[in-house]
């Protein structure tokens, strides 16, 4: 038989949450992301960006940890790639950014896996494909995501103004009105690893 | 940077296809379907199914095989295992039957690939999950989705009462009334790989 990747997950009571200051969102509405997007493609070509998927279980099926944003907007933790830099250096930066605290001590064992997916934006719009469009020979946005290997215990340091939720695997799938295309489908591109449902 | 695995993907007109005799639905309805379901469950237990995502390209884009039957239904090629049967033995042997010349001599070489999505149906009904639901402890079918590299020639022999569609990502991609959950999202599930369209 084929065997499937593996994936450890522990319970989420194994990690310690805490607080940090606010990382605030660099934009303030969807058209000011979209134009700001446009003038750093004009200074630095394609966007690049990471994203973790971060897995603990509860009552036995895997949850992924997403940022709540106000009442209603989940993003997965992440971010922008600096021009040339490299994306798992990029992706421990972001997460560290977004999920340490800021002591260099405390900083959470960032084991980055298995990329699985990549979306692809072909215009200055919210709309992405995880596929690049036929005729797009200029893509604005490569987006990736990573499985983030956690370790037994972590503490995470939660910016104030974000909420750190975990999110059963089964309240994202097929609920794209919720989570939007990307988050929605993380079941479906998860679907073939094993979950080594831990206890600690 | 991390590499992606890479799907080498050859023009559809690259291939060849004919015709052979009939391969019939063992089921005329969807209730016959789920009964045979569970008969087959009680003699054998969990049912093991495994099929195949076929890569060509057109206007370098990636296209899929599926089997269509009738006018609207279209499936990937595929099937049940027997019990106790080899992952790519099975799948093998299913894609012969389902896509090849009765000849031996003219049997396409089937490369099995990678596993890319997992279903579950949790009970005697036409829904699947991407994960095994919460308290389903016994399971009636698991489903593996797998890659399989093609040749740079085959010849495929195609039962008279379906039709061979290459069917373009796009196209399935956001389509679940018309392909359905599991056949819809497998451009999010191949959005990893690098397709290398080659040309012959």
């Amino acid at each position: 038989m084929v065997t499937s990747p593996v994936v450890n997950t522990y319970p989420l009571s194994s990690y310690t949450f805490g607080t940090k200051e606010p990382k605030m969102e660099k934009d303030t509405s969807v058209a000011d992301r979209l134009a700001r997007m446009k003038v750093n493609y004009m200074k630095e070509g394609m966007r690049t960006s990471v994203e973790a998927i971060l897995l603990v279980q509860e009552h036995n099926h895997p949850h992924i940890l997403l940022l709540q944003i106000g009442n209603t907007f989940c993003k997965l933790p992440g971010g922008r790639l600096k021009p040339g830099e490299n994306e798992i250096e990029g992706l421990k930066r972001k997460l560290s950014s977004k999920l340490a605290a800021n002591s260099l001590a405390l900083q959470p064992d960032w084991q980055i896996g298995e990329c699985v997916a990549i979306w692809w934006r072909p215009n200055f719009e919210t709309i992405m494909y995880p596929y690049c469009p036929p005729h797009i020979t200029k893509p604005k946005e490569c987006k990736k995501l990573f499985i983030v290997h956690l370790s037994e215990r972590e503490y995470f340091a939660v910016p104030k103004n974000l909420k750190l939720l975990a999110v059963p695997l089964f309240e994202l799938y097929d609920n794209v009105q919720r989570y939007g295309p990307v988050i929605s489908t993380i079941p479906q591109q998860l679907s073939r690893f094993q979950f080594n449902m831990m206890t600690v």
